[in-house]
């Protein structure tokens, strides 16, 4: 069976592309889903599509349905989700799918670095699994297959 | 009726003191819950219960499974949930917690000071209303009552 | 048992009064609930909370924001819904509430004067009943308790 | 991912037609459904499939529950739903099918002309977006593939 | 805790009234619900409210429209179901009932005479437990108090 | 979209063979299912799995948990379910099974002739549509993909 | 908030009555609830309600049915569960309890001594907390009040 | 219609090939999934994933994290559950995952060998269907087919 996750995290670095190859090297039958990566689209769908809109508040409000419309619609056709966490960033967004995911009983793997234990015990604590890197998670949805 | 709401946000400082003495000063009937917010309890309730962990990782996920199981009942129960987020701390809770607020159904207020509006852009479009203080979000909620 | 009833229509005409009153008088154990019916304060609520808005569009929409936080706690708590619909105003509001409390699976009676049969007559069919006035859904009302 | 995608709003013109050609235009992987747009069809339907009925309430009520029975399936596959408004006819099955589409928890397209921005400004806070045009509404859909 | 019992059945004996008052003998603390249990009312209450119908299929679906918004309530809020099957009348309702029940998830006790075994077999086997008499269905909701 | 629908009623004659066969000639894409339909299969299947049982009861029992077991699997996975009643058999299953679909939320067509109007009206109520034959039922089912 | 908490585990000594007189000592709010502790009528209750059954086998399903009615009822309306292993029984419904609370996302603690800790390692990382002695989760109890 | 149908048990000897042949003899058209069977592996993937692991404890928790992660996905995919019980070991999990399955209303074959019938009454009841033997649950599973 091919699985879809959903991969929760930043979208400033290239993790989602390295975990996918990865899973490609593997020949794991795994169709990824996540947030918009290109970032400025991602900052800017709600003018793209709307127009200038009055202020930056209702700018990024704009945005954000259009992407909340996107990633809902993954998210709740997503078998499991992953959600990645390091050191740059708030990363609210993925605290917030990685919730979102615990809210509708989507299974859910934590990637979390070593120093970031602290502040992410309650969620490790609700997550699956938790691990601390990509390669980590990787052997985690190959073991799905075994 | 007298609804149940519960608190998601930091537990450093007394905010939820505030916004419980406010609710109290309107009359408003509301039963408010929330995290443990006797930080040190909250930190090492695990081995309070079960003694002393092998090391720091499982000593904070003892804590947390024991602060999960305790604020999971307080969300099933509740008629909704405030988000507060600050300029100080990861939050990452908070956002969870609003997470599963989310996934689970929940009218969700973010509270949200003017300076975080950008990197909390989603979770305000996903909440129901969004404010900038506690004063407001009280406005909310005696707006139920009128 | 109590019931709670959610009141859907619109908020310019005194029906909801008319109709508690005579629950009154019947002895009914109900307790309604329904949209914000000062007109004024409805509509600017947002503005009261948060302050002057950029545009129309904005200062309607925050004001929408807080009034769904309140309908939708007094809907997912509702036994039943009655929904009005009369020869004035778009009544969109009342068509989506009923809506939702159709998606939600809540019973739901339909208030319905005899020229709008045709316009109405898909939510019509999906409503638990169908009555013409409101004395007419008051007796429905007291028929739970026979 | 094929998407299904419920398209509602009157059936008076050809809007659904546009909306799909545009979509085949920008070869989006989209399976559109929606109520029946041949109208004669679907306001005798009852009569044809029951035979003559006793008045024009019952006639209605006949045809309105084949069109539901039909909608219901096609809504509860659906992925997510467009509503679409304008300045003709009551539109109230439009506005329940989007509030059905809200109790369910599929995510919903708006599309809102400038002037009725006031009358639909609870159904827009509830929609994840809302749009203009029709254009904007298949950027919308666009944007999910990206 | 005070549980809420609904009553499937025939409305043509006082089987219920017997129930009740054996329960009240033992003392159990448990609110009985069920369909409307005077049969004219059961029959005419759609004339009754909404006027004199166009023929039978129309009346008889103008009282259904009523009992159902009033046991649908009740159903919803129930704890248990009991259902009472016998030698007479068609009973489609109680079966009806009883499976609605089972669609829910309530609990469901089944009383089934010694010679309506074979036909209700399906439905026996659905329900947590299958008696032969009131006083066994009173004994078993005895033993939850015990 | 290939729909599944499930058709509840009795296994007597071999109205499913009829209704199948004009689907089947209007090219309709439907997957019917439904109970077992080899009458004495489907009587003493629980013996032919289990051996011989201690009396009738058991007997039938374990017949209906393997028939249960089978039937509950189709029932989830419906789109819709159609419910024949006709003049012959207790037909308890169909008004069960329409019950089940009832709880589940699945849309429903009633197959109910002429003579039968009384004692199905509560179900009738509840079903989308009441039909009096066959054909009507495939016409509605036809008017789904126009 | 009083809790509604029900007690999984064996019937055969008086672990349950330890656990609520230290939940009475701490003035805990908590209601308790569990399967029959009278092991006899537990396990003869069938019969005393049905009479005498044709074998062993359905002796102890008769029993089983109402048992299971009363139990179902209790855990779906527990705020939480608690599941109790130790050395002796086999404890299959102790494991099938917690398995049905997880299934319906109930919060769950394990009481699982040193010596179990490998046979119960996956329903341990379903639970929320695991803990060794009813003392320490009278202490989890506690913690909610906190 | 290709069913998917966990198998849960132990996972010491090879029931579940056994039982997989005979599904393939038949020509069934099943997809089997179930608890990994390579038993070091399922023992030691946590410590094989994230390292060496400070204590027993935790090693056993590393491990159980990812087969739930894997089970839960399996689980709730399926369309139906095989719960074999045997002889040997504690088989905590089979009792577990059946309760899983029952909470989330998966139709559920118990495989319960003769001698277990008094331990397993509960669980039997709540089955769907008891059988003693792999080849009368694979009988059950053609009778699916028929």
């Amino acid at each position: 069976m091919t699985l879809s996750v959903y991969l929760a995290g930043q979208i400033h670095d290239d993790w989602r592309k390295q975990l996918k190859s990865k899973a490609i090297e593997k020949n794991l039958q795994i169709e990824f889903t996540g947030p918009q990566e290109e970032h400025d689209l991602s900052d800017d769908i709600g003018a793209k599509v709307l127009g200038e809109q009055p202020n930056k508040v209702v700018h990024d409000d704009a945005a954000s349905g259009i992407n909340n419309f996107r990633t809902e619609i993954m998210l709740k056709n997503a078998d499991a989700v992953i959600a990645l966490f390091g050191d740059s960033y708030k990363q609210w967004n993925t605290a917030m799918d990685a919730g979102i995911a615990i809210g509708l009983g989507k299974p859910l793997i934590l990637i979390r670095p070593d120093n970031l234990v602290h502040p992410l015990k309650e969620l490790s604590n609700k997550a699956h699994v938790t691990v601390e890197t990509i390669d980590q998670a990787i052997q985690v949805l190959e073991y799905y297959y075994k």
